[in-house]
């Protein structure tokens, strides 16, 4: 058996690569070498996971990685050319994100609800101004996407009191921790009941765009809208004209259709909207813990066992067991 | 008997005051009036419980109210004056601010281990800047002040997954939320594990300027520090020496030594520092509840019945059972 060959699309340095020595052949790619390398490699390892190039440069005939491993949770920049090689598995970085990206939104939650924002710009202008605000306990939130980052979004929300709706591409009656889980056709109904809408649904045919005009005009005055899904969730000039309109209360984006936002993007400056840069999952010590995921799966994939986290490229996400 | 004189210093209007009607005689004063309608009264309500001026209208002799109710958890205001009154009981707003206060804590705990203020200014200038984050699960917390607030902070920061140490008057070795409480012996030690300091005591003689030079240079360099309590807790220079010197990583104050806090304080703009009104408590209808909780204890006191919440003047708080 001819040694494995690693490719990794990386803009920056892999941690723990170390692991590999002795194992595997390492080769690096960038975004314009890379066409030329997947011929030769066994393993692709979008370590680079933001970048869309190996949608682009994934060869339509011949030799290709047969296995390629984002160290991400979405794997919307890689489908649907690779679903056009059957032999070619994909697996994801399921897991690493779950408790980051929650305390992520349960932070903006109470954040918003205490209205910290206002706090902080009074404090700019040396301003003591008293405000009421929200109690979140007792408040209902729709947290739309029922896998592991959801369902920990919704836990931590119900450990402060928080009522959770889950919806996900399954209903389910019996769920251990959320009694239920809701289809798709409940949405439009359930958005008119929350006071936190929370999108954290993979991205797929069927959920792009899906937070449109329509569906801000079923949420209530008083709810807020957060987005750590993917940007194309979102129809971004229908949500400006919500908050502009007063529609809904306010909104927090982590992700948009254009990432990085441009500087003369109109987002930036919408009353009500608070924007961070796409790093609701990114906690200290990141890197190597997606590293480590990779490398681990690869323990298997040498063995010749099954690997973890595999995505049903179908349905565009790993489905939960 | 005569009918019950219900006095109430009010700066603004008593919700739900109609439950008093046939009962009592209801009358208002302010700060300057305050003085000669006590000796008529024998109930004082300090609806403006921020307000100074009880101590210093205090009858030395005569008649005097046999009640005094505060709608806030500190009663820092009325004492040692009403002290020496040994027939006037005290009573507090005791599990109003539980909920909210803990809500507020856990959301400046998220906020500063996300760094919402840092992505909000660079949302102010259109910067998109990446950053990691901290991962609030597996830090520690030490949370001084072992009351109701204080516990229900403990208990909400430990469904974050954070290790909750908690500080007492009293040390307990079993606790059957956090396995034990710490007395005040153990604060040095304590102040050096923490991740997350928060103030949250009784203002006593005690405890006055706890967090000084001293205690901020015991705290870890990446450890953040938040009151909840009283300004009178911090020696505010300390404090700000301590974060222009980068000893602690970060700070949050909701409550000052002045208040309002004047427009040329030096406090508005210390890097880290991040400042709100006196209002973690103050969530939408807590006039309500308040004035709730005082006609409730008005109904018990007019059957005969033991008041709810009676302040040890001695501690200077009311003491759990």
């Amino acid at each position: 058996m001819s040694e494995t060959c690693v490719l990794v699309l990386d803009a920056e340095p892999l941690p723990r690569l170390d692991r590999l020595r002795g194992r595997a052949r390492v080769v690096h790619a960038d975004e314009k070498s890379l066409a030329g390398h997947l011929p030769e490699a066994d393993v692709l390892l979008v370590w680079d996971f933001l970048s869309a190039a190996v949608r682009e440069a994934w060869p339509g005939e011949g030799p290709r990685p047969r296995w390629v491993h984002t160290p991400s949770a979405g794997v919307d920049r890689l489908l649907p050319e690779l679903s056009a090689s059957p032999d070619t598995v994909i697996t994801n970085a399921r897991g690493v994100f779950d408790q980051p990206i929650a305390e992520y939104v349960a932070g903006l939650v109470l954040a918003m609800a205490k209205d910290f924002p206002g706090s902080w710009e009074l404090q700019r202008r040396r301003t003591w101004r008293h405000r009421e605000t929200i109690r979140v306990g007792g408040t209902r939130a729709l947290v739309v996407g029922s896998g592991p980052i959801g369902r920990t979004i919704g836990r931590t929300l119900m450990a402060l009191g928080v009522t959770v709706d889950l919806v996900g591409r399954t209903a389910r009656d019996t769920d251990p921790e959320f009694g239920r889980v809701h289809g798709n056709a409940a949405l439009p109904t359930l958005l008119g009941e929350a006071d936190w809408v929370v999108c954290v649904a993979p991205l797929t045919e069927e959920s792009r765009g899906l937070f449109d005009a329509a569906a801000f005009s079923r949420m209530k005055p008083g709810a807020r809208f957060i987005n750590v899904g993917r940007g194309q969730h979102v129809v971004e000039d229908d949500l400006v004209e919500a908050l502009r309109a007063e529609r809904i209360a306010g909104a927090a984006l982590d992700v948009f259709a254009q990432e990085p936002l441009a500087d003369g993007s109109p987002l930036w400056d919408v009353p009500g909207l608070l924007i961070s840069p796409h790093m609701s999952g990114d906690t200290l010590g990141w890197r190597d813990d997606l590293a480590e995921q990779f490398l681990d799966n690869f323990d298997r994939w040498e063995a010749g066992e099954p690997l973890l986290n595999v995505v049903d490229k179908g349905l565009g996400y790993v489905p939960s067991t």
